[in-house]
């Protein structure tokens, strides 16, 4: 057990022991979900609140899940249902929900930082779920999981990140982990989304997409986030699907066993072609279905740790919470 | 054991056998929202994902309710709150669900069709909680159980049905089942609203109120979906109320055991007198109450049948189910 | 166990003694929120509809978290959600939720005396969230605790309510509740927003903050509700704050062990100053955690209540539900 982490706010910094316990744990809890009970007691009795201030299907469907599957309560609240038109500050939102004693808080906010702010002011764990261009660090675990799933290993690998960099939170978190695993990264796109300083964070940049993806093991697609753009980045969409979308053609200066992942929503023919991301090689689904067992996993370590820490016991493996038996005390069973 | 469908998608087709099977199964369910703790295990462990592309009261929480009571886990994703906006397809989303391995998915959407779409990319079973024009096969159905429970049968009754039958899913759910089990329906209302071709269904057509339900055993009133029209179908509200309001007056027509009902919600004063829809011939909430045990036996027979085609056993009774000990497992007890 | 109604729609006209019962119920439920895990089965098998025609991030939070904490399952209908933009009436909705046998209706509406429309068309417990400018009986309720926990008593404490009283179901459903167990209650305010009227409901009424705060024991302040004003009532929000806002200078004409609270959201600089609200006399966290066990209490007698009303038995005490064993029956355990 080397995640020792009262929050998950990012993965920048984070070492590669801490991330490998992280995947092996959600590894562990992929199981659950193929089985015909598909719900495990690890976390009876607690309370996991979703906070979302940007809408979202899957991000908050994956937690929601995951928390429903490890038996917690949850409780979701979005921008448009909260009080944030009455005017009231992020830190007080926070306060008030850790008044209700919360066993962890899973924060998706437009602003960077947001969580890092929010955590300061509660005592449970904070879960970023997305915060502004920062980072999306369960986003990343997920793609690593896959990544690690197919090819046994991350280290060494060859990763092409093509997209918006500039303004993704995923490429961030991705940058991070796969750096701290080992991986060579490689970012691709126009300069004008693929900033120079982003080679300090010891990745290679490419402008072309196919001198990106050569002999690349893994693509990694970013969604252009027209929401999320103030300005033009490249003179129309067209154009950029011209340059940038990954279709078969530019599939083929890749390796022959390259694996292509994408967050999602899929943009179909502007970032990707439709036929790529339902293609041979498309890991896109199994991210999703990893991302439950990831969120899964972070949930568990960080809210069991959380109560371990004030018994000062060691928490048991993850192993044991996927198997164990009910969960002694009220309506748990065994008498 | 009848009632063989991986999905419910609609009632077109469906055999006399299969729909009682479904109304026996609803009938015996009906008991267990009745009771002090009105709930039991059948689901348990298992993810009911709701999907509305609609807004919706009672229908969404309907199936909500309904799924709880049987102990499954449930997930709201509304039109609002997606990833719609983001310009993801039905497809894509409806596949990234399926990643998370839900056990059903009930989606309501405007376009007709859509749930056979959705039910063509994923594995778990699909319930229509109404698409468009198309279907609304769990509506008929309780519109099916509360005539039968009342009755003691519906083969051999006769049905009108008045209003906006060209636009209305829960009238075409209803022909189809109604015919099925061997009722005479009548369909009532102005030619622009109830076209001809609607005599190839089986259906006698008529175009005055009074001739409608001339010695009907059971009047059922459609709403009229102002919302839903695109274009004006009768010269004004106060006209069609003129003409086809369901008044005390107009049920002197009917038999004197005539019943009513109403799919809700009413438009009072338009398409039904509020002394008849809170009068004693009324049934809608009958309706409602017919509407949960409905969904719980939708849910149960469609999620049981699909575990257990993987099994290759057969199902037991839904008396089995309701009345059950504890599943067996992670939290349930029985040590 | 002197509490005895079937809804709690209002304080107005409630005992001593009944009060009294709420909140020694509330503060024993208490502890269960700092458990480990933090459940009990008191409501197991039982559904709690919460409806809230009005956006909510605490009071809607707190009552879901209640219910789940008593292990009832939740729904949550917004007005967003709801069907009222199809023209159905208040009265309806209410009908059709009671069809589906819910437990308890929690109500959040804009209109007062809507809670007490619905009462009339239900059988489940009722419970006001926040009617309209009527009352919001669990916030005065978590106050009194609040208070009571502090000072032991609440009977011959002075407490201020300081802002617009005249909108403010906060501040009628507390001067009921003080009143009745024994407190003097001085209302404080431009005579715009406190009309002469409430001193018939025995209040002694003050213009100016520093005669309003002089010796009190307990400083209530209420937020300014900018949404709720539909015209002007004070020259500007800026004028307002010089003259109303709680300062550290203001506090200084109080008794030196004074406590303030203070409803939620904050319009921080605006009828409160950050330093008071969080500062050492603030009890504004504690409010909101003893809104929780409010809640939880308040659902738990009625639903409790009914429920023996039915059988004709007794209800057990507070105490047994919060300690007992696994309820018996389906999916409880004890084989």
């Amino acid at each position: 057990m080397t995640f020792t982490q009262r929050h998950l706010l990012g993965l920048e910094g984070m070492s590669a022991e801490a991330l490998t316990a992280l995947l092996d744990t959600a590894a562990s809890f992929k199981e659950i979900s193929e089985r015909d009970i598909k719900k495990v007691p690890a976390l009876r009795g607690k309370t996991v609140i979703n906070l979302f201030y940007e809408p979202s299907t899957r991000t908050r469907t994956s937690f929601e899940i995951a928390a429903k599957r490890l038996s917690a309560d949850t409780i979701n609240l979005s921008a448009s249902a909260s009080s944030v038109s009455k005017g009231e500050t992020l830190a007080d939102v926070a306060r008030n929900l850790e008044a209700m004693r919360p066993d962890a808080l899973v924060l998706r906010h437009p602003l960077s930082g947001a969580c890092a702010l929010v955590a300061r002011h509660v005592s449970c764990p904070v879960v970023n779920a997305g915060d502004g261009c920062h980072e999306h660090p369960t986003q990343a675990l997920l793609d690593c999981l896959t990544i690690r799933e197919r090819r046994g290993r991350i280290a060494g690998l060859t990763v092409a990140i093509v997209g918006d960099l500039l303004h993704s939170r995923v490429g961030r978190s991705n940058i991070h982990a796969l750096r701290a695993l080992g991986a060579r990264v490689r970012l691709v796109g126009p300069p004008t989304l693929v900033p120079r300083e982003f080679a300090a964070l010891g990745c290679e940049l490419r402008t072309r997409l196919e001198d990106g993806v050569r002999d690349a093991d893994v693509i990694m697609m970013l969604r252009i986030q027209r929401e999320r753009m103030g300005r033009n980045f490249f003179p129309s969409l067209e154009e950029y699907a011209h340059y940038y979308c990954l279709t078969e053609a530019a599939l083929d200066h890749a390796r022959p066993d390259v694996v292509i992942l994408h967050p999602g929503p899929l943009n179909r023919g502007l970032e990707i072609a439709s036929s790529v991301a339902d293609g041979p090689y498309s890991l896109i689904m199994n991210q999703v279905t990893n991302g439950l067992a990831v969120r899964m996993a972070v949930l568990y370590l960080l809210v069991a740790r959380s109560k371990l820490a004030q018994a000062g016991e060691e928490p048991r493996t993850e192993r044991d919470a996927a198997t164990e038996e009910p969960v002694r005390g009220l309506g748990g069973g065994r008498a």
